[in-house]
């Protein structure tokens, strides 16, 4: 992992297999409804034993999917059974897109008996084309009989679009006193795809017991460092949906534990979901240190990691510090340039503003290995903020030029 | 020319040769210093007969050229005799770099006979490293000695770093009172190039009589118009810089037709550096129509035109709608996503915010020409903003990626 990404300090957090069903108290399934084209598993459920504290984050992006308009719907009760999610179509921009979210839930909710409003909903995939419901609620009793403690992969494929592998990350976390607990997650999203709002859905577990109030501030500060902090293509999808669920099953754990946990789940399927980037053949960390704020730091990292012409040297390994600067310069931030040092791995190129004599060669190595840091330095106050972005190929933009064509 | 781009009514502009010298007052010229490696030439001079009304607009950037900071001066007094402008090396993030900037219009001022503040600086290419400010002092007096009244195409190619042709414009305008005068202007620009800060210079001239707070006003609303309307990559550049002159040789004449003739030239020549823009095959005209106000239909329509997944889909000649809702909704404007249509070309693609049935290889077929146009209309209002940009290619990224390596 790059350093700095994620919690600065591991003790206390053991790896677990079993995605999302690593959590006590939750089962998974997922199977073939129909959806994709590919008639690869398109259809997935996971759900709590009971009904259970519930938090979630949805897009920003004013054309918001009605999915994520439900699960607000159903965060706002802070309680939730369980989520029903498909692949292969967004139900965005299309005329039923929201009497066919409450079709999901509703059948999900008959057959977990529970109530309509108790299950959350994730769409993703091609927009502007009607969801076929009809298939999607012939398949619901099949993936709901299917659910069990080990489904966790399982779900994970199913909600997959163009991503190449699945994505999955467990801890388990010990607190102060000695008790444990569970959390888990799995996530999809590679960037926006098709004529597609494919993008970022994320299920979270855990078994500790977790008020719905507590769920939500952990899940908002957690989602802000680590799913806030990537960027494929700077380009956010109208479905990009966090949900937490807490079974209770360990009991109580200490909040800090929980969040500690919960940051590193998140941080790493965040790494995983841009090391799948589409095209990308590198990660990079943008580490921006000794801003005046954090926001200010955070403005920075986000203009370096969303630059097309920095992440196109990245890609080529082109000690291109200049981009950096023009970059850094274009964040909207007031800047003392005669105290900005960068430096690309442990190699400094730049300090006080201008050019340090650098072995190039030292650096396209630096810049060629799978994972790249690249560190700047305001030189004005205390204020940190990273980001992870990828590399920006022609193999992107091929693919996201020809995909209907 | 893209409809809408540009002024409406083109009555009484007559289309001239010449570039920059094609206005009355003016003589240009441009030499070989040896500052590109290429040996083409590199270091041009615009020079009024006289000290005459200047001024200027210069990049945003926090990191901002030392030329940038003195035309920004040079334009707060007011006057200005000419400029001096070099390529291959954008002295940015230079130790000496403020140092050499005055040595350029210290020597230039010389030449031509007045002081150095009244001498303008651009300098383009290159940033990090050291300006060979010798060499073009050595080349100084020959440029100078070349100036001619036919010389504006010459200088136009030696402000060229990747252009792969020079962009100039010029027209004759005439006043309700039938007085005449001439507007010209030339630019350089295709993308950010390089461990390069290339983009954009502009030098734009008129033979009528303008006192330079008019003109400033001009400069202003036509640049707001044009060049701060068009995006290659949305990296916005150390160096952007846009001066304009008036030798009043051809007396007063109504500011009306002077500002709709400036208007006219920098809407060309603003088209021309999107058409040359790097690795592009086709520009797109993104015009948003019936925003709140203006100031939305701007955001809506920078948020379009700068969304890699748009221009990517562009490239293919995709009519991928879906990517146009994703980045209207990303612009931070408040929607009523039921009234928004999208239109490529003539032919709706979306309307009410869902998808219209239509011939998707008519779509394409648009889509595939030089010139393409996407309408968006937000049914909200009177607001009315247009972007130009370029398709996102494969090149683009191989070009830039490969740079130095």
């Amino acid at each position: 992992m790059i350093s700095g990404w994620g919690p600065d300090d591991l003790t206390g957090l053991t790896a677990r297999e079993g995605g999302v069903t690593a959590a006590a108290g939750f089962r998974a399934a997922g199977v073939v409804a129909g959806v994709k084209a590919s008639g690869r598993p398109d259809l997935a459920v996971v759900a709590a034993d009971a009904v259970v504290p519930f938090a979630a984050k949805t897009t920003t992006n004013q054309v918001k999917a009605s999915s994520c308009r439900w699960t607000d719907a159903v965060a706002a009760s802070g309680a939730a059974r369980g989520v029903v999610i498909n692949a292969g179509n967004a139900n965005v921009c299309t005329p039923d897109g929201a009497e066919h979210t409450q079709r999901m839930a509703t059948a999900t909710a008959h057959l977990l008996g529970c109530a309509a409003d108790q299950v959350a909903v994730m769409s993703t995939g091609v927009i502007g084309v009607a969801l076929p419901i009809e298939r999607i609620e012939q398949a619901l009793p099949h993936v709901v009989g299917e659910l069990s403690e080990t489904g966790g992969p399982v779900a994970a494929q199913a909600i997959m679009t163009t991503d190449t592998r699945t994505k999955q990350a467990a801890f388990e976390v010990v607190d102060e006193h000695g008790r444990t607990a569970v959390v888990a997650g799995m996530a999809k999203g590679v960037g926006m795809i098709e004529p597609t709002m494919a993008t970022l859905l994320v299920v979270l577990t855990t078994d500790a017991e977790v008020a719905p109030h507590d769920l939500d501030g952990i899940l908002t500060r957690v989602v802000s460092q680590t799913f806030n902090r990537i960027s494929v293509d700077g380009d956010r999808s109208t479905s990009d949906t966090a949900v937490v669920m807490a079974s209770g099953q360990r009991g109580q754990v200490d909040l800090d534990a929980i969040e500690r946990g919960l940051y590193a789940v998140c941080a790493d399927l965040a790494h995983q979901v841009i090391a799948d980037g589409e095209g990308a053949t590198r990660v990079a960390g943008v580490r921006v240190t000794s801003a005046a704020c954090d926001s200010d730091a955070e403005r920075v990292a986000r203009a370096v990691a969303t630059s097309l012409l920095v992440r196109a040297a990245l890609h080529g390994a082109d000690p291109n510090w200049g981009r950096v600067l023009m970059a850094i310069g274009n964040a909207g931030v007031e800047l003392d340039l005669g105290r900005v040092e960068v430096a690309w791995g442990s190699i400094p190129v730049c300090r006080g503003g201008v050019a340090v004599d650098f072995d190039a060669a030292a650096v396209t190595a630096v810049m060629s290995r799978p994972e790249v840091e690249l560190t700047i330095d305001l030189g004005a106050g205390h204020g940190e903020a990273m980001m992870l972005t990828c590399d920006l190929t022609p193999e992107y933009v091929s693919f996201n030029a020809d995909y209907t064509t």
